[in-house]
């Protein structure tokens, strides 16, 4: 088979993959399926691209408040502003999947949408990350960029479902993924039109439009993409809906969890009390038999940096 | 070139799209655009299909309504209702472009989306149009069929932005016009995640999720697709911020409108007071060389189904 996941080690996880691209794609065989219904979906934060020490749109939003801070002296007593500037990512993390969004709304209301990508870029090209000292997009999954690169050369229509701002993903989506703007499925902030100095500009409001966490990823693909996909995974409880969704189609399909296993190459977690929390998901993919990767285990290189 | 137009007389309309798919496809031009950039939005009803006498989706309300009327003696005296069981459409028409939604809502309160999918299905299979004695999906128009597989047979991506619910279009927009579920952007009412029976549904709730009327095409745009169409069609004013928000890019691009002129073939209006009023995108496609397509003048057939 084409582009057969040479980071990936010989195992279960690899053979289900492949087994299930050949199913698919077997034209007369019964579990053939056309190629518009090879729908796949991906979460993002620590299923493509690492998400520790803090996912990275939240990185993002903290140095954003922090950047601004000076305008604001109503957030030294105001949560989540208070942690953001005090550094204290226990309570942000309490806060969970929604912290990075709530913070980052009021720093950029009033804003365009223009205006909102060049400032994460200008933060992308030159934020390092704490552990690696590089930039943050060097963070992704060689055994994923390796899956993706499968399923497409197979023909698959492949999306990002995260909760992360689809916005935010969607400036380097396709460098970095392959995955063009409009396959970026992600939560948003409203936006209205309107004429500013006599030209049509999108601009941002105080208000959250879309939370693609949970039962929202679903909700997500539902209403981005109409159909179900036959090809999901996550790494999170946050991810369990969509994988539910996806298996409760008929046909083939394969659901797909990431489970950290590796504190020497990457991070080891799985129950703790975040947005990377994983439990009941994981214990679906052991009885149901979804194709469950191990870190550890599974993959001979994590990181497409490493030698 | 490929698919002439057959249907589209001579002029400047005509002249005018195959000059801009020629100038984006021609490579080593300074007017070429990569096939992943050429992102065309069509608006729907008025547009790709007619919308007279009422448009079809707000038809499809009328008669869920009154099909389940018997179950909400309250309707009789509460708007829209009222007006839909009693057929006054002109009550209905200064509701505008949300009626159908609104009339939609409480009949689908609670059900799945593949419920809702079912009726939807069940709906078009009898309907018939009342002019023409024929099913609606036959009301579509020759020359943007057309328009669609031109512009497809050169790569672009096609995609309608309509206000009519996405559901209701995505059950026959790959049949009828060759666009996918994926590539259909719409209003919608919000949906829940739940398990229900044991298997996971998503659950129509009581509350539109986003209207994609007006100022709501661009922010469509945005939050669907993430770039910026180079071609877009409408018919009404309704679409004149999603043909300024493509006018206002860079680089070569095709913004146009249907002028509904001819009486005899199809309807002549613009200046109505109801969803399809055309009035100032009329004024800027004069101003700044849009391309206007005259029903009567520019097309040498409407329907497919005319000899």
């Amino acid at each position: 088979m084409l582009h057969s996941l040479p980071s990936w080690n010989d195992g279960v996880a690899r053979q289900s993959i492949i087994d299930f691209v050949a199913a698919v794609t077997s034209e007369g065989a019964p579990s053939f399926v056309l190629p518009s219904d090879r729908i796949a979906v991906f979460d993002n934060d620590g299923t493509l691209w690492a998400e520790k020490p803090i996912y990275y749109q939240f990185q993002f939003a903290i140095d954003r408040v922090r950047e601004v801070a000076d305008e604001h002296p109503e957030w030294k007593t105001k949560q989540p502003f208070k942690a953001a500037l005090e550094g204290d990512y226990d309570t942000l993390a309490r806060i969970g999947e929604t912290a990075a969004i709530t913070l980052m709304a009021p720093t950029h209301v009033g804003k365009t949408t223009d205006e909102f990508i060049q400032t994460v870029a200008a933060w992308l090209a030159k934020a390092r990350h704490p552990r690696f000292d590089r930039p943050y997009t060097d963070l992704v999954y060689q055994p994923m960029l390796e899956l993706i690169r499968l399923l497409r050369a197979h023909s698959f229509k492949i999306y990002i479902v995260s909760g992360c701002g689809a916005e935010f993903m969607r400036i380097w989506s396709n460098r970095v993924y392959g995955i063009p703007p409009e396959h970026v499925i992600g939560s948003t902030v409203a936006t209205r039109f309107e004429i500013r100095h006599g030209l049509p500009v999108l601009v941002r409001e105080r208000k959250i439009d879309f939370l693609d966490v949970g039962g929202g990823k679903p909700v997500g693909i539902d209403k981005f993409i109409g159909r179900r996909p036959i090809f999901a995974f996550g790494n999170s409880d946050s991810d369990h809906p969509m994988l539910q969704w996806t298996a409760a189609g008929s046909g083939p399909r394969l659901m797909g969890l990431v489970h950290h296993t590796d504190g020497n190459r990457e991070w080891a977690y799985d129950r703790g009390s975040g947005v990377d929390h994983l439990d009941e998901a994981l214990g679906d993919a052991r009885d149901k038999g979804w194709t469950l990767v191990d870190m550890k285990r599974d993959w001979n290189r994590v990181f497409s940096f490493e030698e």
